[in-house]
């Protein structure tokens, strides 16, 4: 972002549902343009004309404060409800609307009417599956620490690395998106004194996935976690994941660099790579 | 679903990043049809002309094998490189390109070219962004337990309900997606002696958040963890959550029925309803 963007704009993300989904999808949009600054809202549950009608007065009350600053609104939604959509589109905004935009052409191609009924995406419809979800983000805060072993056996997928490589959100991450059973390892600086595989990992090697990280990256992370230690040195950070990546090498453990990657990288990847089945 | 659907279709979710927003966005649209069967399959990272004309091939395998039972196939996608976007564009399939669809339209009303360069979304732009969500995460990690109180002042919301009643996963969601620093408190057997509040919670009265559940699901729920034990009884299920609501009532916190609500929902409504400040 430049100093003096020429384009500054108020983005509103509006969804009848959590809002999660408009927002990303606009957001993606959004990022592809450079010198630009947009004042971004989401408001998710706008499902009744009355929330609409409270929204848009809302939207009016912002404008009038400082529009000439910021020009036309952009308004990126996603709303089933008809009734709901169409006092959207009252406002003096330009509308991108990622629901109505595509539905009457698949009605078209399937040769069949949408229910035109608040939907499920990220709802709970089907309980079977989300059960399975729970368990899994239960199954790996469970196998956070590396300490047992039992149920490793059960694990999708163990990620092993050195403390504060990213296993910990990824394994959540996995577990909350996908459904997948990830266990955890944290490569001690005593497993790291030989390059052998720690014993408790050696059943499950086919389950092994290795996480690193840039050693300078690192040190920040840990000097924030535990300042001026032996752990949070630069040469300490230097050596173990020189030791760690040598591992995974030697025993042919698939690894990823964490350092420049967000937690749905690394997670959409892994998947991807180990060709895991959700379960869900 | 239907024992019969009248509309298969395979479903080909896209995207040169790691297609969590695609995949959403279309299933979105998919679940607006009744008595239909959709084989859904999510390609991230299709980032290069090379990766596009492997998938397509793949994609015409899947369809010769048994097209005739799968009609024609769907692509949802999301490609900001024209060369690969255009090579997926040439798969005899019924397309929905969320890039291509809106960005030209876009660039119009800003009166800007769009980068044209694969994007941001769920990746590792803003390293402070970054380091705030993973430090929420750590934060409801280390704050599942309602055993310390500490740091408890510097949480952004506490959750609290009796066990398994979804605070875990909602926290870690908060903390995951809006990057919340979100606590959790369990309340447990002795705390429902009394409808007073639990000592520890007293001082953070303004940002307890309540969480309660149907006693017939929480009774499953429990059964499956710990089989036939006083704590999954539906006697005892039923006074936990009657007294727990009671202490929610009395107290004025604001809560939460999470029987059939996904995390997503529970975790968009609770920064809604709390007007909880995003920490990116």
């Amino acid at each position: 972002m430049t100093d003096t963007p020429s384009i500054r704009r108020r983005a509103y993300f509006i969804s009848d549902r959590t809002g999660i989904t408009v927002e990303s999808m606009g957001e993606a949009l959004l990022n592809q343009f450079n010198a630009a600054e947009f004042k971004q809202r989401t408001y998710p549950f706008i499902d009744t004309p009355d929330k609409a009608h409270e929204l848009l007065a809302h939207i009016a009350e912002e404008v009038a404060e400082d529009g000439s600053l910021w020009g036309r609104p952009l308004i990126f939604s996603s709303i089933v409800n008809n009734e709901v959509r169409k006092i959207i589109h009252t406002c003096p905004a330009y509308h991108i609307d990622f629901y109505d935009s595509f539905i009457g052409n698949l009605e078209k191609e399937l040769h069949a009417d949408a229910r035109r009924i608040t939907g499920a995406t990220h709802g709970l419809t089907d309980t079977a599956r989300y059960d399975a979800r729970m368990e899994a983000v239960n199954f790996s805060l469970g196998h956070d620490d590396g300490i047992t072993d039992k149920d490793l056996a059960r694990a999708d997928i163990i990620l092993v690395g050195v403390s504060r490589a990213g296993k910990t959100p990824t394994c959540l991450y996995l577990a909350l998106q996908y459904g997948i059973r990830a266990a955890n390892y944290p490569l001690t600086p005593d497993d790291l004194e030989s390059l052998d595989l720690p014993r408790m990992l050696k059943p499950y090697k086919n389950k092994l996935f290795g996480l690193t990280i840039d050693s300078n990256r690192l040190q920040k992370i840990r000097q924030e976690r535990r300042p001026d230690s032996h752990y949070a040195s630069l040469k300490n950070c230097v050596k173990e994941v020189a030791t760690a990546e040598e591992m995974f090498l030697r025993h042919n453990i698939p690894f990823l660099i964490t350092t420049d990657k967000s937690v749905e990288e690394l997670a959409a990847c892994i998947l991807t790579k180990c060709k895991l089945k959700r379960r869900f």
